[in-house]
């Protein structure tokens, strides 16, 4: 088992990485005190892991299963007020501890609940998704969506402590790993060339669910994310924490276009990527066989390289209602270099559209 | 006017206390530097001082006016939702500045709002009661009530100021005025026994609404939480913060049990003060001449000294669900004296009992 400790002052805390860790009674004896804990998770993971974690937390504790539907579609306001329902009518206390067990979905509307509800209450994080093992479980981004917008609702709020186990992705979809991966890629072309090589060799073995490479890409992401996070943990300062969102701005209109849940997460932010690193290019900041590379491991990564058919006006509408908009103006996440992405508005608009109508085939 | 800093940190912030406030463009163009403000307000406030905000924020401001139903029942998610609702339909950015003009219903969702909207944009607090001047708006409380209770979902989220006009209070109707008395009762209660005997002397011209004693009254109320909340912002210690909530956990179930807005919060509070200072009375921890006291001087700010007709066991249901019940035990703020107040558990349950039907008359 690998520790990667998050610096935040009073709100730090450790990611464990490895293999078996459900079973791992000494994590949770370190970070579960509260003698009551809420258990939220979906449908979908409730009956492959809540018995396991169930019985591993042991017979002393009161435990509230809250079991909500799966899938993005379901990260709103009305599935929030399930948690607190459920919280309230059990009498969950301030003292309440609440366990994120799922994906992306699950660690984003319960660590927001962990967050308002009775104004902060403790929360830790079992990513049982490639995605949220490298991505959303790190970095205390919390939070649902609107349906005009993307978490556009939610808070800043680290948890005690995220409990990655390799050993969860057993169960997981290819398609789901695939879209994992998007993230993983995304590490490599922000910040870290040298993870982006190394994906090259390894992508395959990576799609193959080979743990050891399954806890070193694990590893290497979130150690990315870390010092990210670490460096502005509130994404003050637009040009730090900012660059973490390449892809996204292209890929949430995309998600959003198509109503949440059809595209996964992972897949939109592929293709936002690609689109991202085509219009570097056509800008002249990226080299040709630069955004070949990229395209070339995403494809290899079993992503989606072709956005779907949106209209340059709905995908702009969309764009416009991003949290980068100020002042009404798109700010963008773009590639200089594979390693290396700004977030900027200048940029030539023309060539946004150009971008927004390519058919990237 | 009197300027009263909040020392917490990089969260620290201003309240501005006097009369003619609403005309200081000093204080606006100090605080306001975004072009998008939201102004959320309520429909009884929104006639009176709304326009007159907007004309002082000047002509090259964007403003999107965000007028609410009045009143505690409307504290709920439903009401949030339009907030986010008419943020995202105007194309509100992270930019966004937030005001709060209006009492503390107003002060705490649009705090909430702010706290999560696009996980957190600026805000600012123009509190239109006195309860909202001496107590809300102070100290980052920001939340709604849950069907199950007041206050359960929310965050710690400090303004940018705090704009305390008390010319304000001219239109409030003179019930409310009475409401706000009872936390300014409180503070002498609590911790401060020379603003008691102030008080004493002073109820008459609060009650008629003396500019200069009301600054005076709100100052002193502001000073006293300020320290408060200076030496324990969340809450983390239940022996600083908590004392605040003096009357509030028998306040909160009697304000459930009627439906909210049907007793004031003041007033529910004021009656709840009675009630612990009858208990702490009833446990020999205060004198019968000092619980006189507070009767008397909460009678004659107007306020009820005899709770509604609640049954013990739905009192201790409601009591039950306050936020400060660990493992099932209701924790009380009681008196040793006036100007010392202490939580604790640690009491006799049929005094409690006794409490809880003793008709006060």
């Amino acid at each position: 088992m690998k520790t990667l400790n998050i610096n935040l002052g009073d709100r730090s805390y450790p990611i464990y990485v490895g293999q078996n860790l459900l079973s791992n009674t000494e994590i949770f004896h370190r970070h579960v005190k509260s003698k009551t804990i809420a258990i939220v998770t979906n449908d979908i993971v409730a009956p492959l892991y809540l018995n396991i974690l169930i019985e591993m937390l042991g017979k002393n504790k009161r435990i509230i299963p809250i079991v909500l539907p799966d899938g993005e579609a379901h990260k709103n306001l009305d599935t929030l007020k399930l948690i607190y329902d459920a919280l309230l009518t059990n009498n969950a206390g301030r003292d309440v501890l609440l366990i994120a067990l799922g994906g992306g979905v699950i660690g984003d509307i319960c660590g927001f609940a962990a967050a308002s509800f009775m104004r902060g209450v403790d929360f830790i994080q079992i990513p049982t998704t490639l995605l949220s093992q490298v991505d959303s479980s790190v970095g205390g981004k919390t939070g649902i969506n609107h349906p005009l917008g993307k978490n556009m609702v939610g808070a800043f709020y680290q948890p005690k402590c995220v409990v990655a186990d390799i050993d969860l992705l057993n169960t997981l979809p290819q398609r789901e790993l695939s879209a994992g991966l998007a993230e993983v890629i995304k590490y490599g072309l922000i910040r870290d060339p040298e993870f982006f090589d190394w994906l090259e060799i390894n992508m395959q073995q990576l799609i193959d669910k080979d743990s050891a490479t399954l806890i070193e890409a694990v590893e290497r992401s979130c150690l990315n994310k870390a010092e990210v996070v670490e460096a502005d943990e509130r994404e003050s300062d637009k040009n730090i924490r900012a660059t973490l969102n390449l892809g996204h701005t292209f890929g949430h209109a995309i998600e959003n276009a198509m109503g949440y849940g059809n595209w996964l997460h992972g897949e939109a932010v592929a293709t936002g990527m690609i689109m991202a690193a085509f219009m570097s290019k056509e800008l002249g900041w990226l080299s040709s066989s630069d955004y070949i590379r990229v395209s070339g491991l995403i494809k290899l990564a079993g992503l989606p390289i072709t956005p779907p058919e949106i209209s340059e006006k709905k995908f702009l509408d969309l764009m416009q209602s991003d949290k980068k908009t100020k002042n009404n103006q798109i700010h963008l996440v773009l590639q200089t270099s594979i390693g290396k992405a700004v977030l900027t508005k200048e940029y030539d608009s023309k060539i946004l559209s150009k971008t927004l109508n390519n058919n990237f085939s």
